[in-house]
């Protein structure tokens, strides 16, 4: 038996103006989730804790059934992971953003305008040597690797150094961008900061002269540094229950959650992570993982979060109706009588009004061949809450699953 | 947007014979309440832990967010504050009740007849020297302060304190009055019992010879202390979400804690704590704060309690009834769409057959601008039971308000 298990990026929501105060998934035409409903067994779960809004990085460390609030220790870390990179103990990873600074030092755009890939990674190309100068300096090692769009990782590799130093992202547009300081008394957190502003001066001295940025909308003139982060400990899933699993995620800080988890990473052609992902590849590709034997599939789809925080409204209704669609034909390749679970969650609530994570719960159900069903037969955030898995946290969904598949460990004799 | 957190103390009951077993909140008309559950959100809470009892100091810490498994320091403390005084840490504070004592030393009534605020007022001002003797003689500060009715508090402020001491109060009338004794090996626990039975004693003598005791019914002739407690060190509403909340309650127990939270105390005249309270006037004052700019109005109501500890089964649907009317008057002056939470509820269940505080569940009701609504329509024990918050902690119901206020902290990126 194994499991596909579903994580639909922040489409959890509160029901909204617009929509007749109905959320986007009570709205939208959702056939093969409401099915789900219907045949198995649903419920809401707070990803860490009721009215505590989780980050991404923290939703899916609770989903995969780690208790965040022992094994937190920032996100750089996972972001770096996720980023195929390594990371040794001691080594400090960090969060980076391509953004476009004013002459003032003000952030204009804290994505550069979503800088295309190629982009961002030729001006990568450019920050090799200003990395490995500021590195030799110190006496350390510096990494500096774009991922998708604006978004890229930095790694500090070597001894002295600490996560407990602030961001020089200040958050939110039309501020200005932050020096990086210690947040504690010791030398290592020193250190580390002042590494930090003086990469963040050469970098963005690099970017000012660089060719391309002339011919951008909006040139990608700094480099955004935050969420300092070591690399967590964890038992792996397959130590802990003896499972093999893998990830699809087009988000490297979702990639480096599982990596740390132990699950094998998918690369799925035209998986974005963004609104033009390719739900069906997505699917399919879980699907043939699970034909070759794989325990679990942890499929994450990112768009919906992005419709939250663009306040698309529309476009958040149609992206869930798009992924129940490309959920429909996955359902019709599984045997959900005798072989496989498949569980479909959010990893948090993003409100389209704020445009932010909220601590509301999220929806789910979880159908296949031994649940005991209850009697709703919609996926939502109102119909689940009168379902029989009543109210869960995200860290118990991990060993409730493992339950049904006959591999958790008893507790006594 | 801001919150209105209405908790009726002791409201919850459990099925009673005499209301065909109905709880009083089924039976009550209380069209209010259940207008606020047919447009809001509902559940039921355990404001400790399932099937744990808990005082009216611990479930209001909880409701108020606070842990009491981490927070509670003995009741003494948040009496005292309630009662306006100062705590230094070390201080220790006793809740205190003037009872009458027959003339073998048993306890004939717990309360000497509740004895009127003035009358105790006065008896209070006789033992203010004998306490300063008391005092001197160990080198400490003892202040004896009448609240409401037969209570008061009594403060020891110096060194060599300890709260590990037992209770002379008995708890129930039948009873001798106890010695007060150390509840561990410390010198300190010691001291202080030694100094609690003087006290206990002197203040025998100078009641027994007080005139005004000669007049009264049930003369206070004793005072039983119990409760023991030291300051418990909150971090603040402000501190912990930035929000500025205000307290109504007549009971110095509650305000205490509100105090201890860091709510301001809104002195509202007529609010009694008693069955006379002017319910109108607590719920005017609470929608005038809120219109002033207060974040979180905590509007404590204690009649319901008294109903239930006196087996006043028809008093208790009364008063329910009379506190849905004036709830009612407060939602007409608020604006339940777009800018107010309205939360109510009960500190914990108080059964009118046995007169004491039990672990049942308490019923909760949340509505305002963002909240999933469930399809419940009444506020009761048993209808909530199936509403859409499902089953939560008391200290959960801080998070969940202050996650729709957009005051929660967000844990991870």
């Amino acid at each position: 038996m194994n499991v596909l298990f579903v994580v639909c990026d922040g489409m959890a929501d509160r029901p909204v103006r617009e929509l007749g105060r109905r959320t986007p998934l009570q709205v939208a035409e959702t056939p093969n989730m409401d099915a789900l409903a219907e045949m198995g067994i649903t419920g809401i779960v707070d990803p860490v804790a009721p009215g505590v809004p989780p980050g991404s990085d923290v939703a899916n460390m609770a989903l995969l059934g780690y208790d965040p609030y022992k094994h937190y220790a920032g996100r750089g870390a996972l972001e770096a992971l996720g980023a195929g990179l390594d990371l040794a103990p001691g080594d400090v990873a960090f969060r980076c953003n391509f953004a476009t600074l004013g002459p003032s030092g003000v952030v204009e755009d804290r994505r550069a305008g979503r800088i295309r890939t190629e982009h961002a990674t030729r001006l990568a190309e450019a920050l090799r040597s200003v990395a490995e100068e500021v590195g030799s300096q110190f006496g350390i090692r510096i990494e500096f690797v774009p991922t998708v769009e604006h978004r890229a990782v930095l790694v500090l590799r070597g001894e002295g150094l600490s996560r407990a130093v602030s961001d020089t992202d200040p958050g939110e547009a039309g501020r200005p961008g932050r020096e990086c300081v210690p947040l504690d008394g010791t030398p290592e957190a020193r250190r580390t900061a002042e590494i930090i502003n003086l990469l963040s001066e050469r970098f963005r001295r690099a970017l000012e002269a660089h060719p391309l940025n002339r011919r951008l909308p909006k040139p990608a003139n700094a480099v955004l540094f935050r969420g300092a982060g070591t690399l967590p400990r964890l038992r792996t899933l397959r130590e802990l229950y003896g499972i093999e699993g893998a990830c699809i995620s087009a988000v490297a800080l979702v990639k480096g959650v599982c990596r740390a988890a132990g699950l094998r990473l998918l690369d799925v052609p035209g998986a974005t992570g963004s609104y033009n992902t390719d739900l069906n590849a997505k699917f399919s590709s879980a699907v043939e993982a699970l034909r070759e034997g794989a325990d679990l599939v942890y499929l994450h789809i990112k768009a919906t979060d992005l419709a939250s925080h663009d306040h698309a409204v529309g476009r958040k209704v149609e992206l869930i109706e798009r992924i129940d669609k490309a959920l429909g034909s996955a359902l019709d390749a599984l045997d959900l009588e005798d072989e496989t679970y498949v569980l479909v969650t959010a990893d948090h609530t993003t409100s389209l009004r704020t445009g932010k994570h909220e601590g509301d719960p999220v929806p789910v159900v979880l159908a296949g061949p031994e649940v005991r069903p209850d009697n709703v037969d919609r996926f939502d955030e109102i119909s689940c809450a009168r379902g029989g898995l009543c109210r869960l946290r995200g860290t118990d969904l991990m060993p409730v699953l493992m339950n049904l598949l006959g591999r958790a460990r008893k507790f006594g004799f």
